[in-house]
């Protein structure tokens, strides 16, 4: 990190920054230039340099610290140059492979559940998602199936032949999810429960780790950096649209802060349409875009009766409209040089 | 709730609208304007509305629903005209009581935390803070002491005696928080973690519950009613800034906001102006612009040295500028007729 | 409109509301619900909705007004349904007609200027930009030519047969731009500069109507209605990004925005994907994504020597990467139906 | 400013900096790190800064450029240290004097604008505000009286003795509104008005500068730098609030912003509780909590109905209401060490 002193600074504060990074065992290096003194700190230690930082800010003279080195380091393209495959089952996302996930917003019922299902497998998804867990901000909403859910999802996944992902809530459920699910998901509100973080990477599933929505991107691969620090890099990434001022949208999705997440992680990452735009006209148009833009994937919420769905009936598409996305989503692919649909697990 | 039609929709749609309503059993009202057909719902159940507007917008010629109610109820000033008074320990919040908490970010050690009690009560505090388990944004970084930290807080309060607030993270570590302190806080990142919530509420001990940091004052408020809702009115809101796009602070305090929010809610709300602001010069003009523009009370973070702090350095106060702080918050209380201190608990 | 009374508020206040109504020479109508009443106001004329809408929400027992009608209409699909087609010269813009605009940022000499256009007309660009008035956050930085430049961007536009586009960035420069530029550009600091949209939208030209860094789409669609209020419905707008709490990007594109306003206005809309991200490396999969989304169009700054530029080097493309975004815009164009070039304007 | 290095840049990436910046006549000062090269560049002018940065940040192997120094100058604390005291008339703001500015929203009539001079005058505001170009979101509303209007807000100052301030909306207004006016506010959406903010400066009359609804701290004082770059540093900032995801309010005050920029410059800033909050009953907790904060001043909406106002009814205060405020207001003030009231100017 580099300590910028202010004008005013003179030779006895420098000297009490080089003590300190001295008595803590770091290296220094310092550069006068016209109006300024800077201090680069050398050698410390991942785990100390925010600490560092701001015990550095509270001495006198020092009027900013500017850290060089990113927070996050598995995850990074300087760890790995090349983008990761990551798989749900058979599915591959990344590489140039597009993961296609899709399912009801809510796990209702049995029958909702596998209508769903065989639609979207129909129509070419390649993995079935469903609620068993639903966040709902107020205690009088429909608040999920539980286990109950997990085990219709589980079932409608295998009549399908579709691997399956369903979001796990807190830590506590990580068990229970893993025992039907292929991959968990963690939710955007979420994001920063780090406990959640540890126990799901702990599981050794693929985790789909949503951006929460106020995260920067920074913030958001730190927090993929929680999960690969238990040893668990099978992590796909799922930009949601984030809180803005506008409101047309529900969220705002910002497909721009996914390509730039791109050039800095080589962890896959897709694009959820249905809850950053909430609205069932814009998952076309923000499908098409987000692979257009370079996404791995994207989840949709596709519900046999949205005008009867029990949470978020504005923003699923019907099967029929599933269907027709799909079919523009293979001209784009072919254009674009993308590979659609479930493949052999590369040896 | 309002059903605003199209100015296309025809007699056929505001038809189909209508049967809708009275097949799930709701009454209904119709009124013809110059340019467009208002339907009113009459009598919808809390528990259906949210589902049911989504429906309702699904439908052919249905432009909008608006909602007239609001989505909480027992935290409202309609529900309780009178600001509620809530205590922690001895410490009054609420209804001109101002509640002063202090203490360092992190417990760190026995001595460093029982020192800064001895110092925030000698100046005025009436109820001591520290935190156990830290939400860290890096893996890298120092998470708190766990149950050995709560030891040592309960063992500060009681030498000091003033009363302990703490945050619980999870669910899970509600019981292990509830044995030792007087007051579970919930952290920002949690607002939405609605088992949190529940469980933290079902202890009927009180509750901080502060604002999530893109979270509206609509959205806090239905949060706090997650807590109400198993019985637990126990409840402080605390506000501790919006994520914004200024960054020349941590968060951008929303005094406003919180005036706002009192509006609507009898729950007593207090301000954070060291984590909203993440810098000590500014913590003390928040801390007075909170009490002057009407909140019951302030958070603050004091830390015998902030320079080595483990986490947070840069805002935390040093106990001599907590005393002067004080000091001024005592002529403006007198000035603005406000009650700091602790009292016998009302009869 | 409709006023939404209290819970408390009694016949009384009602009567008020009413009596107001019906002294402005307004109906009304009345709905009384299980919980509160709520008034129509039926008649009201554009221009007093927004003041009477105010007025109302002073009195006793109102608790809320909320407005039914939008405050657009020319721009409006409600005025008309179909897109509309708006030409930059022979450039069409709309209704599958995808207008590439190209040049760039500033006119810094004629061999800068003349080199880029002969650059972006040999990849396929449409319109030629390049701007003469640029509007710095720093007294200290490059302000643009002025009138020089104006000359070098018409002689550039002559050289290579393209018509042109530049902004204006006050009243007094308007008849100056409009005898050089066959568009003018109004820039997203100005959007709500309501003399220049007057200005501007007087002299018939078409208008490049960027859409502010905090604007909704409300407002952004309320600013064309100025410019369509003095008789000029050649409006084409321009989406460049929001400003939200994430820096990684220069601002926050909104594509789903976008799409959203395309939904409420028949106005074609382009996107810049390059104000927007600020980086070169985001321009072309921003750019990809506009168009997969369903933008009319692009605006895309490129410069001989991005190195050497004397604003925003970081974000202008070289013309051989142009050429390289051009080849695969016609790759996506042709699998979505687009329709890329200049073609004879409809008869 | 600092060159950051990618850890993959070699001497070959190092060595085409250095050349560049010798080629430019710069200095250049080189620290190897454990994993990244730095490079200070020495001596570079301020108009060159951001177009050198930006051409650095283009070149191969360069990670960033993190610039050392601040953008603004003349009215930074840097420049000078103590608080400045700005005049409007006989009212001074800064170092401990509290200005306070009233007045309706809109001048409407003679008779309105003189009733709510009187009653502000009589309550103890120091300086009347009032508005005769109204910048309205919709071309339909009430746009003002223009030079109609700056002839009874002259009057009404006159016959009160208060000075007066009204805001210009552009270049071409400035003579007419400072042959009229004490003091030009420049409004939010024009503070990045260059010319604007010139033609202003160039009076040598106080300017209000409104903070941009979007702006940073960092360039609303690079805004304040336009205006002291043509020698008038009699600025006055005024904080109205930024545009936020929350709508509760209208905008987000966002007083440790103010604080944070009062650190930074020593201009007077003063706060606007009117359009920040847009709600009346907002107005005094935010104009105790601004002054409480450290503010030299407010600047708030009386009008003598607000029912019948043409702009912004909601937000304007009653004459008792306001002369209550100035009660509460004192108080606060003579508990807190603060001047009210005008002064004879310092020799």
């Amino acid at each position: 990190m580099i300590i910028v002193m202010s004008t005013k600074a003179g030779d006895t504060e420098v000297q009490k920054v080089v003590d300190l990074l001295e008595g803590r065992g770091y290296g220094h290096h310092i550069s006068r230039g016209v109006e300024r003194t800077l201090i680069g700190a050398i050698g410390t230690p991942d785990g100390e340099k925010r600490t560092l930082a701001e015990q550095l800010m509270t001495m006198q003279g020092v009027e900013r610290v500017v850290p060089i080195v990113r927070s996050y380091k598995l995850v990074s393209r300087e760890h790995q140059e090349q983008t990761s495959v990551v798989y749900i089952g058979s599915a591959p996302f990344g590489r140039g492979n597009i993961g296609m996930i899709a399912g009801p917003c809510a796990i209702e019922s049995a029958e909702q559940t596998v209508t769903a299902a065989k639609a979207v497998k129909d129509a070419g998804a390649t993995v079935l998602r469903g609620g068993a867990f639903k966040p709902r901000t107020s205690p009088y909403d429909f608040q999920g199936l539980g286990e109950e859910g997990l085990k219709i999802l589980a079932e409608a996944g295998r009549q399908t032949d579709l691997p399956t992902v369903t979001e796990a809530r807190e830590a506590r459920h990580i068990d229970l999810v893993a025992r039907y699910a292929d991959a968990i998901q963690i939710g955007a509100r979420n994001m920063q429960n780090y406990d959640l973080l540890q126990a799901a990477g702990e599981t050794g599933l693929p985790i789909i780790l949503k951006r929460g929505l106020s995260a920067t991107v920074e913030e958001w691969l730190k927090a993929a950096e929680y999960v690969a620090s238990v040893g668990n890099l099978n992590i796909i990434l799922c930009e949601r649209g984030i809180r803005t001022f506008e409101t047309i949208t529900r969220f705002t999705l910002d497909l721009a802060g996914m390509v730039a997440a791109k050039n800095e992680t080589h962890l896959p990452i897709i694009v959820d349409p249905s809850h950053s735009t909430g609205h069932h006209s814009l998952v076309a148009p923000m499908t098409l875009a987000a692979l257009a833009s370079g996404a791995d994937g994207v989840m949709i919420e596709v519900h046999p009766h949205p005008d009867r769905a029990l949470c978020d009936s504005l923003q699923q598409l019907t099967p029929r409209n599933f269907t027709r996305l799909m079919d523009r989503v293979r001209d784009l692919s072919s254009a674009m040089g993308l590979q659609l649909g479930n493949t052999a697990r590369e040896a």
